[in-house]
């Protein structure tokens, strides 16, 4: 039967990789769609992204592949499905709706397992799609406590490849981040690393800058410092307050986040220095 | 005799300024070709730029608008004419190449009076459009023995309206700005407030953002923190190092600053709380 | 009691119409909150829109603005309320879906009162969302007769204020469209005037565009050519068939349909010479 | 000696291609700087550029690559040096000005051997920069005599490789056209396919566009169909006049004239079916 893989690869640069990898495609009979590659000269690193189609053994491939290239390499063969992806928020819909509504249009090689957020709020918006949605209060609770909870419900929604936090405004700790490395999606609203920290907007006013922006990035231990996937802005004016900037950010907020999901969901994004190569 | 002015007020906001305002218009004559206004509710501040026409005393109306305005109002008639600037370079010729080209295509409401560098690097450049191009060595000076030359350099040109710093690489002193308060424009070369400081492509490349930018700003005591006046973006990719980087950026620097340039000469800004009011 | 208001006014253009209008509203003891003019030089064309507040008596004060300007002058003193409007669409949901977010989430100033059209396929989409949906077949039926049907179910809404074609993809009579005149909002998947018709992205996919966008406008009689009210695009290469353009663009259309629909609500359009004078 | 050269390759699609590719440069001891690669599925067409050095025989590698590349493959071996380009233009002096300064920074792989105009008005300019200037006045000729003479002028410069029409004001017969053929790269003042023809930012205007645009392309026999380059857009809105418009339009049409003819002169473009393949 034929079937259809993604090959990822990123390993020490040297002379021939490609050459190599494409002999290994040659010899398995693989029709070749698609091949991304990048050399980081300074660092000395290959990436390359390949779709190929046809009747092999994706071990053997593997095998095949790890044989030729240099020791260490990351070597990934993904076939195509629905990837199992969480939503986390908190009170504001425009993001998560967003989502809602592309996952319902087809738009996303996803299947949404659930919805956790610290408030009731969406609830009815995520329920009338169908979709489970779990409220993990954090009143009342130390941070770990909460935290912990939100680990139990997610755990109920069985496997998840990525979790995406569609504006849920509470830090994670570095306990949490490190289960999920490199698969939680978050969209700040700014153009980072400008505006770190609370309320970017009124940060951005107070600065009187022309544009804002927002970022979708992978979260890691440090708050709003993981490796950037996404970012895109709009021109501002004197004339807007913070208030009507964070109204006109929600529209680049929900397509950077968007994006950047779809990149992850597509197998597109490879992370290396806390920077992403992307081939989109 | 018709003449056209620039009538720009700023003052506290109160009850029916607009009113008194073109009514004073009204009450001399006046065609009003354009009307701009603003108010910063927060602040209780009022803002307004009109084009105005016709035959009479600019002093006459002055002091009519006084009479009807709120204390410590601003006023500003300002008749169109050439503005006379002074270019401020060091070794780079994107920007100060864009301004002298637009200059010589009558683009730009100016008459450029000078350029100052402490390099000799621009000077053939300069001279070919026929232009003053003055050196001042920074090499074994004090910063504030060089700006003193500067000084001496700029005074020979006689009266400025603005400095332009088209890529100019030293840091001026909080003596030599406060000479021209409001008057110094600057072309930093990144999405302000990211990326403060030198080398902001290196910056942006290490932190692996996915948009640069650059920020026009006017130049206050504290290092690339003064009034922004205009800013763009250009998307970059993990595929450019940070001199692609750089190079790229150029041809945003180059059109924010003549951007800038262009509203500052048409007296299209007002500067409040560190920040501008743009009637572009 | 206190009462906002925005005032719409436009006439031809003559001396003092700024302070007549500002001394209406000064003598009526009324707060400006904000003005926005525009003169049509050319034209001899006045725009006006003010956003005022006091105690006053709407109708005195439209009767006073009359009496001040020229004859003929439109004034349109409008209370801000939630506008009643109505979606149609075909099968595509993205455009659709968007504006059932925005609205769930309180983002404008509308209330749908119902969606149509020619399938089937949205309803379940648009009854999640507790809004009536009327499919009204256009199999076996001629043009006048389909839409005979549709004005038929439009008239069981009660008043409408504005119709938005969310992707609604039949073309419409002029019969039709005068009964709605100005008020039927479509979104245009090209940027236009470039790919009037039909499948504008396998046109521009055709023709080797690097950029691709979406034009919201005003439906008058004749296709695609009614006043534009807000565009956008993206760039695209030639990796991309029409279909990923398709894809693409769809974020633009949902993005521009959404701004032309809050500029409408917000009563910020003028139309005049098949254009649109727009006071954002 | 070790040298640099730009693979350029496109042929018919089959398996194994870039195997094959990759295969020869390995067999030749090259380092791969840098590949780009696109199969246009539809049309069965396979495209390749790659940065290559070494030590090699070039002779010997072309021949090496026809043998293994299906029949009618195009395989060009370029060594990266400054192109010979031609500018070509009227009286507008800002794509000229800036191409000019451009490569005064040496921000061009050009050396630009003359400037020919059917007009003086840009002389002094030009000159300004020790480049040879030809005034070929149009006028009292018919066409064909015009073009006969521009020709006679542009022999005189030696061989070309590109001549760049920067806003160049007249149309060239096929007969001319033909002899630079993919050679000829125009900018026009519309974002293409709106506003063919004429004063592109009257039509614009008339129309009441958002957006206004520039598109290079090269030219072929067609009036503004040619094989698009590059294109980019900004705002404009209602209170712009078309004056305005083209004032605002210059800042796009240099900028994207300059990207065009950057990537032609780095070999990053392929010419298929009235499009083009750009590996940037």
């Amino acid at each position: 039967m034929t079937k259809d893989y993604r090959v990822l690869i990123d390993c020490r640069d040297e002379k021939g990789l490609v050459y190599k990898i494409s002999k290994a495609f040659y010899d398995f009979g693989l029709n070749v769609e698609k091949n991304r590659e990048f050399v980081d000269a300074q660092n000395g690193k290959f990436f390359m992204r390949s779709e190929v189609s046809g009747k092999f053994d994706a071990a053997a491939l593997e095998s095949e592949l790890r044989s030729v290239l240099p020791e260490g390499a990351h070597i990934r063969l993904v076939e195509p499905r629905p990837k199992r992806i969480v939503l986390m928020a908190t009170k504001e819909s425009h993001c998560l709706g967003d989502i809602l509504i592309r996952h319902e249009a087809g738009e996303l090689e996803a299947e949404i397992v659930g919805v956790v957020s610290n408030y009731d709020t969406l609830r009815s918006l995520v329920e009338r799609f169908e979709i489970p949605y779990v409220c993990v209060s954090h009143e009342g609770l130390q941070r770990a406590e909460h935290e912990e909870r939100v680990l139990e419900a997610l755990s109920r929604f069985g496997s998840i490849d990525y979790i995406v936090l569609a504006k849920y405004m509470r830090i994670l700790t570095p306990e949490f981040v490190e289960k999920f490395e490199e698969r939680i999606i978050n969209i700040h609203h700014s153009f980072l690393p400008a505006f770190i920290g609370a309320n970017p907007y009124k940060q951005a006013y107070d600065r009187g800058v022309k544009i804002i922006g927002a970022t979708a990035h992978f979260v890691n231990n440090n708050l709003d410092e993981g490796p950037i996937i996404a970012q895109d802005v709009i021109p501002v004016t004197h004339a807007m307050d913070w208030r009507q900037m964070r109204n006109a950010g929600r529209d680049v907020e929900k397509v950077v986040l968007a994006k950047a999901l779809k990149l992850a969901l597509e197998d597109k994004i490879f992370v290396y220095a806390n920077k992403t190569v992307i081939f989109d």
